[in-house]
């Protein structure tokens, strides 16, 4: 299974992209689209939604894994961030790839085992987990690919489940 | 000039397109893209950014006006109504359409000329202004040809200032 792990924001969007196969991950691609700061929203919008399809046009991810919303301090950039996540939500929808949602506690939760870990506790296992040095610089980058290992460990679990479930009825 | 009023939302958008020329509207549509709330979010992002493009095809507006999002109290809607803005943006930006942004409150100061006016007199002045009765059923139409109504006459103000302007230098 491909993965598009997904960190949205106006400015920076993270993504990375990853091979899941046999509870063994193959980081296919990973960097951040970025928009400047001196133009119009729409045109950043812009730049972000045909970006994002560009990446699903070259990657051809199975599913992609997002991070939910929350309203933090900064109400204006939730705000940025929202319209942002919608151009990204319908990126992939235009293209058929299938949407997930996690919420930062549960990131956490499935790469570090803990859902208060810190921000560096989590880069620290992404590289880890993924085998990478110093070419994963950005954190949004960083973020996206957590997001990504995320979504593989759920859907493993699932799958695992599944399997569990019909093992069982042949008994 | 045509103008397409837009009031955004992820359960309703509300629509209107006039014409405005030397001084006078004409309706050429109203209504509302509604879509349902048992469907995941990025089917319902896709429906407005489809409809969306639809009406542009159609009414070719020259420009676009559309409320400027703030927080109030319920900041779970305010996430998915800044979602359907940012597919509502790229709408009128991939047809080329100039894009204007108004506070409610400069919506009221433009219609009924009082900023903390009530809805219902807005509502009366745009059925006033535009010689529409019963056919104006929906709040979310009202606003939207308010912010069209609002638009037009902030942009004829500056096309005077302009032709003013142009005046006393031929003087």
């Amino acid at each position: 299974m491909i993965i598009l792990g997904i960190d949205p924001g106006l400015a920076i969007v993270g993504y990375g992209v990853l091979e899941y196969r046999q509870d063994r991950f193959h980081t296919m691609a990973m960097g951040s689209i970025e928009t400047p700061a001196g133009i119009d929203v729409e045109e950043r919008l812009k730049m972000i939604y045909d970006d994002m399809c560009e990446l699903i046009r070259t990657y051809r991810p199975d599913e992609m894994a997002i991070e939910e919303l929350f309203f933090n301090t900064n109400q204006t950039t939730a705000i940025a961030v929202a319209e942002a996540r919608g151009v990204i939500l319908l990126a992939a929808i235009n293209h058929g790839v299938k949407i997930s949602e996690y919420t930062p506690l549960q990131v956490k939760q499935s790469v570090v085992g803990y859902g208060r870990a810190e921000k560096c506790q989590v880069i620290a296992l992404v590289k880890n987990i993924l085998k990478l040095g110093s070419e994963l610089r950005l954190d949004d980058t960083a973020d996206a690919l957590a997001i990504a290992i995320c979504h593989a460990h759920t859907r493993g679990s699932l799958m695992q489940d599944y399997f569990n479930e019909k093992k069982k009825k042949l008994r």
